[in-house]
C-alpha cells in the first residue's frame, strides 16, 4: 500500500518538476527541499502530495514562477515583504531568513509577507531559527476558507496555522504547529475514502447540528478548537498575518480550489528572537531540556504509554524517515509517476 | 447581591490599602490602576476580587513591596527584566513600556521578566501598546499548577494566559485574552458555591475519568482547550515567558496558595508591534475594522444573536462600567470592608 522512498530522491523528484514547469534552478530546488521538509516531519499533507495541487496553479497563472520577492518596507527590526505571487515556500523562506539576520542584529525580527501562498508546513519556517540560537513564532493566513467566525455560519476565515519552535542543549526542540480548527478539511475529506463517519466536534451543519457524513463535508463548517478561544486564536493570527501586511483576509481571500488562475496573495509573519539577547544562549537552551524533561518524566494518564513534549513526535518522525525513507502511498506514487512521464521527468524511484 | 461601585472608587480603595500596606505611593496608585483596569473589563476574577489574595503574601513576604524593578540586560529591541519579586502589575507594566519604548525605534520590541508576580488580567497589558498605534502580545507563566502535561497526571502547568491586541480605527480594538486550559480553578471552584455540578470536559480525575463533583476540586486535572494543542500552546508560553527569562515554569514553579513566604518568581513576555513598520497604521487600523465588520456581518447560528469579534465584549463590558459602575458582590464588599475597617482605611462607598 505504501513504499518508501529516500528523502534526497523525493528533493530529485520535486526540483525537476519545478524546474521543467518554468521555476529558476535555484528556487526550484529550495521548493523541493521545502516541501520534503514537511514530509520529513510527517506533516506529509504539506508535503509531496501537494505538488499535485501546485502544478495546475502554476500552470494557470495563479502561481508566479519568476516572482521577483523584496522587501518593500522595513525597520531595524521589521521587514514587509511582497512575495509577487511566487511559491508560498520560497516567500516563507525570504521572510524567515530575513527576520533571523535583523535578531542577529537587534535581538528580534519580525516579517511579515504579502502576495504570498501557500506555504506548506508551518513548522518548517517556525524551526528555521533554531540553528542560529534563536525562536520561531510563525502564523499564517490558511488558505481556502472552511471557519465561518464564532457563533456565525459564513465561511470567512481558514484554518490559520500557528507554530512555536525553540531551541534546546541536547533534546529535540520543543516545535508546536497546528491549525487552530479541531482538523483540516483534507483530514476531514480523508475520512470518505475510508468510509467513516466524522467524529462529532469536527464540523457543524449551517443549522449548528453536528455533521456527520464525510461526503458533506464541503457544505459543513469546520470548528475552531476551544470554540470561542480557537475562534479568537484563529482570527487574531490572521491579522497579524495578513490584515497587517496589506494581504487578504475575510472576504476578499481567494478561494484556490475554485479558482486556479487568481493569486490568493495571502499573508503570513514570521518572528524569530535571539536567545543570547535574554542570557546565556546554552544555559536557556538547556534550562528548556530541563523543563521538558519534567514534563516527560511525569507518570502517563491510564491509555498513554508516556508524556511527550511538543516536538516529540516530529523528531521521531524524521529518525524514522531519514533512516528508512519517507512512505508513499501507491495512489499518490501513481499519481506523481502520471506527472513525471506526462513532463517527462524521471518518476520516483529507490 | 451586587452594588456597582465606579471606578475611581474602587481605585482609591485599592491604593490606599496598597500605602497603609507599605507600598510606595506611586507604586500603589499604579497597581489600584492595573487592577481596577481588569474589573472595567469584565475580567472580574483578576480585578480587585484579588486583593483579599495579594495582602497575605504582601505581609507573610511572599511579595516584595519595594521592589527595584529594572532591565538586566538588553539589545536593541529586547529587554530582561527583573521584577525584584514585586507585585505582578508593576512588573508587567514595566515591561510593556519598555517593549513599546523599543519598538518606537526599531519596529518591534520583546520584554521577558523574572521574579515576577501575579499581574491580573494578561490583556490589560497587551493593550496597553494600542494607543501607540502598535500591536501587543502576551503571555505569563499563570501562578498555580492545577495542569499535567498532556497525557500525564501530574500537575507542572499553570493556565498560562495569552493575550493578543490589534488597534483599530474606529472600532473597538480587537482583543483576544485567555487561559489555554477550558476554565480556571477558580471558576470551577466557583460551581461548588452555586451548588453545581461541574461541566464534562472541564477537569478529570487522576483515571482520567471526568471529574464534575466541585468539591473535589483541588483533586483533579484542568483540561487544556483542544486536547493536546491547548497543552503545547500553554507549555511554549511557559517557555517563552518563564524559561527564556530564567523565571520558574514546572517543577520550580511555587504554590502560592500552600506558601505564602516564598516568591513565585514567574515571569511573562510582552511584545510590541508597531504597525507603522509595515505601513501607513492609519490605513492598516482601517483594514483591520474592515475585517471585523466582515465578521460581525456573519448571518448568526441558530441560538446566536450576532457574530462577534474578539474584544467586542470587553469593549461592551467597559462601557457599562464606565457608565454605570463595577458589579461588586454582597459577599466581596463585605470581606473588602472588614480589609478597611482592620487597617484603618476608609471602605468602598458610593
Amino acid at each position: 500500500m505504501t513504499r518508501r522512498f529516500p528523502k534526497h530522491e523525493l528533493e530529485r523528484f520535486v526540483a525537476e518538476v519545478m524546474r521543467v514547469e518554468g521555476l529558476p534552478e535555484a528556487d526550484a530546488a529550495d521548493v523541493a527541499h521545502l516541501m520534503v521538509a514537511a514530509d520529513m516531519a510527517g506533516i506529509d499533507l504539506h508535503g509531496i502530495f501537494g505538488l499535485t495541487r501546485y502544478l495546475p496553479r502554476l500552470r494557470a497563472g495563479g502561481i508566479n514562477k519568476r516572482p521577483k520577492i523584496r522587501i518593500v518596507r522595513e525597520t531595524a527590526s521589521v521587514a514587509l515583504i511582497d512575495g509577487d505571487h511566487g511559491m508560498g515556500h520560497l516567500v516563507a523562506q525570504y521572510a524567515a531568513r530575513t527576520a533571523i539576520q535583523k535578531a542577529s542584529e537587534t535581538g528580534i525580527g519580525w516579517s511579515g509577507t504579502r502576495n504570498s501562498d501557500h506555504e506548506g508546513a508551518a513548522s518548517v519556517y517556525a524551526t528555521m531559527p533554531l540553528e542560529h540560537g534563536m525562536a520561531g513564532i510563525y502564523g499564517a493566513v490558511g488558505i481556502g476558507k472552511y471557519v465561518p467566525p464564532w457563533g456565525g455560519v459564513d465561511k470567512l476565515l481558514g484554518t490559520n496555522p500557528f507554530a512555536i519552535a525553540v531551541p534546546t542543549a541536547e533534546g529535540p526542540p520543543v516545535v508546536m504547529d497546528f491549525a487552530t480548527t479541531v482538523t483540516s478539511i483534507r483530514n476531514a475529506r480523508s475520512k470518505a475514502r475510508l468510509g467513516e463517519q466524522l467524529p462529532r466536534g469536527w464540523m457543524i451543519e449551517r443549522d449548528g447540528s453536528p455533521l456527520t457524513d464525510p461526503t458533506r463535508v464541503s457544505e459543513g463548517l469546520l470548528l475552531p478548537i476551544g470554540g470561542y478561544k480557537g475562534y479568537a486564536l484563529g482570527f487574531v493570527l490572521g491579522l497579524l498575518a495578513g490584515t497587517l501586511n496589506g494581504a487578504t483576509m475575510g472576504e476578499d481571500a481567494v478561494d484556490i480550489e475554485v479558482d486556479l488562475h487568481r493569486a490568493p496573495g495571502v499573508g503570513q509573519f514570521i518572528c524569530a528572537l535571539d536567545l543570547a539577547a535574554l542570557g546565556d544562549a546554552g544555559s536557556i537552551c538547556a534550562d528548556v531540556d530541563r523543563v521538558a524533561w519534567e514534563m516527560r518524566r511525569s507518570a502517563p494518564l491510564p491509555g498513554f504509554d508516556q508524556v511527550q513534549v511538543p516536538g516529540d513526535g516530529r523528531a521521531a518522525r524524521l529518525r524514522d524517515r531519514e533512516e528508512n525513507g519517507v512512505p508513499i502511498p501507491d495512489a499518490l506514487r501513481v499519481e506523481l509517476s502520471g506527472i513525471a512521464k506526462k513532463i517527462g521527468v524521471r518518476p520516483l524511484s529507490g
